[in-house]
């Protein structure tokens, strides 16, 4: 019995590496489509996407640094006179 | 019977479907992390991850797109003298 040579091997290896970032990126592509989904059927039912997408960014942020964010801004926001 | 009321009946849309999105993004997280276990697996077994990460990109993009965008840069690369 021969080994494989090296470079053979290598080559199968790096196909087989491929194959599973593309597999798992393919799930991704899919789960992202299912989020656009969502997304639109929020829409439909009346509910504002840009409204949604900013609370859902707001609930994966930490409050602490949330409200340091949102106070610095206020104060930004209050020195260049923006009701 | 009575109808619940439109503004409770709202905020119980918006809390599904903001479930609902969070969940997918739960998912699509534990999927980027499975990616980045296989790109350091990769990487332990002597592969190069900028390289393989290179590889994966070229390989979503259109031959022909990719085709052109390397004829352009290769030109550029001339003309500025990079070898």
């Amino acid at each position: 019995m021969s080994e494989p040579q090296a470079g053979h091997n290598s080559r199968e290896q790096l196909k087989a590496i491929v194959s599973r970032i593309e597999a798992v990126e393919l799930e991704i592509k899919g789960l992202s489509d299912d989020r656009g989904d969502i997304y639109k059927e929020a829409s439909s039912n009346g509910f504002d996407v840009p409204a949604l997408k900013a609370i859902v960014r707001a609930r994966r942020e930490d409050p602490a640094k949330r409200a340091a964010r949102e106070a610095m801004i206020d104060l930004y926001r209050g020195q260049m006179g923006i009701e």
